[in-house]
């Protein structure tokens, strides 16, 4: 699997990880416990206990350490074994792996690169359930694909036209005009105006506006995508540029695509808007149709890659945000595969759409 | 897998395929699409989108061609790329394999092995849902086995005695005395009398007969059956012959066996009959009853194949049509695979029970 | 799989085999087929003819044989082919190979090694379903895990204080104090008391004892547990030798782990005692609930080991139990792998604890 390890790739819900209770995560291959001390601190561990390899996660929070229910280990926060019951020496060797951890956004992150050079500042600058006045839609999703075929699923939106035909259907303006595409430092940004269409291009809508759309995409998979309606004219007045104020995220959507293992990902996504009535939630279930959709052709498509070894993409003009995303994660493999600069990361995250 | 390609391989039955109705199958290790244009014309694709693998059997048939509904691009029924939406210039090379496919009998063959050799001739002559003034049954079942262990299953009804004991209570004359076993030009016929028994050796029965029975096995893996009862005494009148009326096919029973893959395979089978009484079927439980039987241990069979890599078949006398055919198979693999001949198919097919 | 083949393996319940009613079982990956003749003769047989490896035990019991019911092959219970049906000549080469089994204890065991050197005496002197004056209870588990895991997570009962938390309280003695660890001729003892707390080491009850536990680990994966409570004091006053009556098999349990492939592993157990009133079964739902929380905990381990192939145990000194096992082990195939001795098994079973 060719995944860039430095970077922060999201591993559970912060709702998931209340204080002890210890859960089991999977991230490139790795298992992972990820647990919450008494104090409130979130830690990460490599998921199996140095004794016999018995899986922490069904292990047992007491106060700052967690305890292996096997035979009863007793590691610290830094993976340190600090108790064998019925010996009295402990190697001080006896460590597991502690990885960077840390909570923002509603999603917990995990830096499966070199801890030295986790940066807190390279979180991807998304929005997600924290932000205040809003209400919210969120879930998950597995798919039995490398995590990539997610990610340039999402690079490229000229399939909702086909692919979402029925769950979402709109004009046919997604697949034949192409958005602008740029490279950010860990990220790219594809943009565009949907003229003088319903809403997004919704088709059986009476009322047109122009719409504008920012899809933020970030190193190692996640996705931000702010937008929203414009009056008539605006994409013409502006001559196709990006507006200024940009909605302030009146709505947003986040969504973030994890390896688990080589041929297994997971896709969480939140939803967020402004309410508009007394609503408590943002109802999303015609983007979880749409995303069912995804999975079922990602999945089947997996299965022609896994049968032809030797059949490749054929790139259109429409993959270039994909071409670009790649080209951006190469570039931080080889600095993380080049032997000085290996605790160097490349850049900082691009601001996202202006959010005051 | 070593099986001819040069054969029309039973790929799905002729109502599985109505127009604007695409549909994925496996032959060979290979998935196809096969659909029906507006215009009737039966069309098999390779099931799978240049730009991205994506599966054409998740398209969509627009009039003469057929969508990816993934990104959108539309393939004609050669199988060239004839739209990509939003980008203007399309190679010529851009196309997926086309495989000749007929309708035959109430089932869609396809040829999959060199497209010039292809021959609608040799499609073998069984009787099927097409033909007129019969009542059928019919079905298909999938194994999880090679599928020259079901075909073998087949060449061999010495079994019907042990394996099928509950569901088809038959005499041990099947399993004691050989049929008569000769090669044919792309098949081989195996024939038998059974006589003063019950109707095909049924037991529990009374009224005793002389039964004819004529199995008709055809290159890839195809099988019809033909006969019936004659007066006691026609067997030994006609010194064992074949007599020469064969029934005109009052009761038949067609049988394809496809390799969907290295390890499994789809069994189709057709009855039919000339009604005897208002019936508008045939009613078949008791045969699928041994289908059942058949799939229980064939399966196991497979699994003790595979766990016991190095264990050889020991043949006996009952397997001289096994031993035959597989000499055929090796023969046309043989001329298959040499270079002059690829595109001679040989011979044609042997002419089925003389049906008026 | 490095498992020690000239040892006695339990292959199935003794009421799982009937006369008249073969039955398929795995162990170290090969197939058998275990069968009772009319005469009451048990034969465990290779499960699968040698005509086309369908399986034996699918066949049909007649009299003093085994019939094949895919062609009617019929066996002897030396292995040897007697008839094939419609074939008048049969080689004497005709045979698969003949297991030596025995039924003991309510198990029937099977020899998976040199049939020249098995020896009845071998069997492992534990208690079973046939100890008169006792009720019973008993079953099976099937773990997807190597057979090794689930007999070393019985050789280091310290896993009872942590593992077993929920379904049976007790003390942290079982982790603190370690038992006594001695090397027997074909097993390891390994005993120890409870000194001054309830049954066992039971939380939650006033009445303390002093508990002896007796635990016997016989090659190849076969454990007998007995032992019971006694005065506060006993333990000191022996000076914590094991006691001369030893509780006379009061209540006892024994196990047996069986590898039926690499991966997979078969968890036989039967507990009994001296009915205490009019009781008919020994009730043993409590137990059966820490074999399920075993279960979780193994395959989650094998899981990890899987997914880690480098990653190695580290021993604590809970581990000498396992250690001088698997010592033993590995002597043991060392003799049966040295090219003289291979016939020659190593010593005779230890005794039981004393049981008069």
């Amino acid at each position: 699997m060719t995944y860039v390890r430095n970077a922060w790739y999201v591993g559970a819900w912060a709702h998931e990880v209340p204080r002890n209770h210890p859960l089991g995560v999977q991230i490139l291959n790795e298992s992972l416990v990820i647990w919450r001390t008494d104090a409130g601190v979130l830690v990460a561990l490599e998921d199996r206990c140095l004794h016999r390899l018995a899986p922490l996660s069904l292990g047992r929070c007491e106060g700052e350490r967690l305890r292996c229910m096997y035979h009863g280990l007793l590691y610290d926060h830094s993976g340190r074994v600090v108790e064998i019951p019925g010996q009295n020496r402990i190697s001080p060797n006896l460590r597991v792996r502690a990885y960077p951890v840390v909570q923002q956004h509603g999603w917990i992150w995990v830096w499966m690169g070199d801890a030295a050079a986790a940066n807190e500042a390279l979180v991807p600058p998304i929005l997600g359930l924290d932000r205040p006045n809003h209400v919210f839609g969120y879930g998950q999703l597995d798919y039995l694909v490398e995590a990539r075929l997610v990610t340039e699923n999402l690079l490229d939106f000229s399939h909702i036209t086909f692919l979402h035909s029925k769950s979402v259907p709109v004009s046919e303006t997604w697949a034949r005009e192409r958005p602008r595409v740029r490279e950010q430092k860990r990220g790219v940004r594809v943009d565009r105006w949907i003229r003088r269409e319903g809403l997004y291009g919704m088709l059986n809508t009476e009322s047109l506006v122009d719409t504008y759309l920012c899809c933020d995409f970030f190193v190692p998979g996640v996705l931000l995508i702010t937008g929203g309606p414009y009056p008539l004219g605006t994409a013409d007045v502006l001559e196709g540029r990006s507006p200024d104020d940009c909605r302030e995220g009146d709505t947003f959507a986040s969504h973030a695509v994890t390896p688990l293992t080589d041929k297994t990902a997971r896709y969480f996504y939140m939803f967020g808007r402004r309410p508009q009535g007394d609503e408590t939630a943002y109802e999303i279930t015609d983007k979880e149709c749409a995303f069912a959709e995804d999975k079922a052709m990602i999945e089947a498509q997996q299965r022609n890659i896994d049968a032809n070894p030797n059949a490749r993409f054929i790139a259109t003009s429409a993959d270039k945000a994909i071409v670009v995303f790649n080209r951006l994660i190469e570039k931080l493999l080889q600095e993380e595969h080049a032997p000085r600069s290996s605790t160097v990361c490349s850049g900082e995250a691009p601001s996202p759409v202006a959010l005051r």
